[in-house]
């Protein structure tokens, strides 16, 4: 029996040769990566289910796509993909087994309710009071589908900076959202553009004159039942980017909309409905669902770079050019020590990426239950671990994917590669 | 007067400040870049004119075009141009006019019908002998269509093992073309897809089983009147890639297909009727459509890069980010050295590539002179620069870009930047 458990009959000869060379036992290798075999097995399980049910396939290719289709079949899957969640086996609070699920379902593309899951139920979790758990209830059942708006045109980082208002007036005890210029209009939140109805709003909290920084409050965007934009919302498509068409970028800006006081998620900080403020106990408490999706970054970056490399070593074994010894042939490019170069210490990286994604995700894990309980003194340094490893990780696996890409030749360039939509990740 | 001559009333305000703090004459530097007063002067002229005709305009934006539409549309907008040219005011016979109109109608994305222009032309016009320039007056007149069919799928730039054969066959006065592998197809050649209907083709010359190496032969691939692909032809769109749509790269293999003795280019090496070769002077003299190319790709890079730093650099001067001094307002990003380290030597190289373009252009029309009277001394010399030119500017316009996109944060990614398409040039 030999280490490489991917040997079949039937393969390329340049790829078995490969593979028949392998120094370790490639479950085992799976093992480690995915943290237990019982974890590899649950997910060759769940790969088997997905490719047995054809709705949740591509009618055809999705590179072919234009940009309505692309968007409206990665819809029409995931909301299939839940419609089947008994018949696949799934239990959708495990998130183990369901992120694998969806990665199998949608692929790279992304699709149109991924905020849904990965800001807008983890804010509202992270955010609402007591009292407000009736927003994270609709949000679990998808009564209300939603999406995280914080960055805008012209702010990004730094949030303090944020244009939109929220002014609060006491006489209505309601809160006015506005956008009082271009640059503050919302870009770039997903599932905004055609598909949520409500979201969770970053806006400048201002009281009597007074400006409290951003607070976060959910607001309903479209009306229920026409999914129309409701009075004094501009919402729509931010239009085609670099890859992830599916994921629905949108903008969104207010004119002078009103929401309830009761509106402000008020797990932390909080207004009275004299108009009184009432701080949180530490200052960057609300900004969680961030610090949440950077902990995953991380390790959805390994897996991108991780994706890019298989294709690129395979090719390397398969594609053969130059004849070294006249008469022998051309060599398989993986010989050349240029290739190796190039594509065996971006493998390195993405192991050392994976293993980093997990550490990160357990410190976050842990940080979250520690503020649970009102212990807030890791936030600062969670804050500061996450934001430096997005970045940094971010850059290194662009250029290792744009390694991968090349090494590949010309053909790195067709979209049937995946190399183009691997590096707009 | 200043020296800036961009300035405009109603500029953005920011940006107005930096261009008031001009140190030189942006004509002069205009006239400088173009190779003089008068071409910068025929240069708007061109534009104003391409302006003035909606024919030669977008319906809408092409980042929203389907992968046919976008071909079509293309192919409209080029097929006009000629039939407008007396009212363009252009003498198609005018190099530098017919780019830089080119260039205009048809932007970043390309055509269906450049490689006509570009490689088909240039290869008939380096590699008819007398009596074949009847090829190269129906390929003027566009009564055919061409491309240039060299690479292959498992072959690039060791062109004597590409797989393709062209086997004499004396009774018949015919060459047999045939891709006796999948590796063998040919892949990747532009206009090839859907649009030419004759392709000068790469293939190894083999006479009584004796392999003379690559060898140009024309041949006609499909239908003048159904365009439907002759019998012995098969034909496509290789699909999406990372950008250039529109340029319409196809595959095409053949089996057993037959063409006469006199399709292949005889300029330089001959077959008699009865199979006897005659060499050429120079053996590489066959490559000169691919020198052609490369020798143009130089100054094309030069000019993505400098629009991509275009973008960026007046991107840094509107968006601000970052209180430097509590109270004063967030500052323009172009004022932070990490931003000027990012854009400003990505600047001075769209410079130095502009002028290397220059340079190589020249030396490759000495050369083509010399090698019309037979001296081929050059040629290798040729080869070696504009071979080694490619790579490095290439590479280092393609990291160039990607600093100019990401110094303009998020909005680089999308496609209303242009960086994603610049990128993928």
């Amino acid at each position: 029996m030999p280490l490489n458990k991917l040997l079949r009959d039937g393969d390329n000869e340049d790829l078995a040769e490969e593979r028949r060379k392998a120094t370790f036992d490639t479950d085992e290798m799976a093992a480690i990566i995915w943290e237990g075999k019982e974890r590899v097995r649950r997910r060759r399980e769940i790969t088997k289910k997905v490719n047995e049910y054809t709705e949740l396939h591509d009618p055809y290719c999705q590179a072919f796509m234009t940009r309505h289709e692309e968007v409206e079949n990665a819809a029409r899957k995931i909301t299939k993909m839940f419609t089947l969640i008994d018949k696949l086996g799934v239990n959708p609070t495990n998130p183990a087994d369901m992120a694998h699920l969806t990665s199998e379902v949608i692929g790279l593309y992304g699709h149109p309710l991924a905020l849904h899951a990965v800001m807008f139920i983890p804010s509202l979790q992270a955010q609402c009071a007591d009292d407000q758990m009736h927003w994270l209830k609709k949000a679990m059942s998808r009564q209300i589908i939603g999406t995280y708006a914080q960055t805008e045109l012209g702010h990004g980082t730094n949030l303090r900076k944020l244009e939109t208002t929220a002014i609060y007036d006491a006489k209505t005890q309601e809160f006015i959202l506005h956008s009082p210029t271009r640059t503050a209009m919302k870009w770039w939140p997903g599932n905004l553009g055609k598909s949520a109805n409500h979201a969770v709003v970053v806006a400048c909290l201002i009281i009597n004159g007074k400006n409290y920084g951003p607070h976060n409050f959910i607001v309903p965007l479209r009306d229920p039942e026409t999914h129309m934009p409701l009075k004094g919302i501009t919402v729509g498509d931010i239009g085609p980017k670099m890859a992830t068409g599916p994921v629905d970028n949108g903008f969104l800006s207010f004119d002078h909309y009103r929401i309830p006081r009761t509106n402000m998620l008020m797990k932390h900080a909080k207004v009275t409905p004299e108009g009184k403020y009432i701080p949180p106990a530490h200052a960057k408490v609300g900004y969680s669902a961030m610090v949440h999706v950077r902990s995953h970054m991380i390790s959805d970056q390994a897996k991108f770079l991780a994706q890019a490399l298989t294709t690129a070593i395979r090719y390397s074994a398969i594609r053969r050019q130059g004849e070294i010894q006249p008469g022998d042939g051309e060599v398989k490019i993986l010989e050349y020590q240029t290739q190796q170069y190039r594509l065996l210490p971006q493998l390195a990286r993405a192991y050392a990426f994976s293993f980093t994604g997990r550490a990160v995700r357990d410190l976050y894990l842990r940080v979250q239950k520690d503020v649970a309980k009102g212990k807030v003194h890791e936030m600062a340094e969670l804050h500061y671990i996450t934001s430096g490893l997005k970045a940094v990780v971010t850059h290194l696996t662009g250029e290792g994917i744009s390694q991968a890409r090349m090494s590949c030749g010309g053909h790195g360039y067709s979209k049937a590669s995946n190399m183009p939509d691997l590096y707009g990740k």
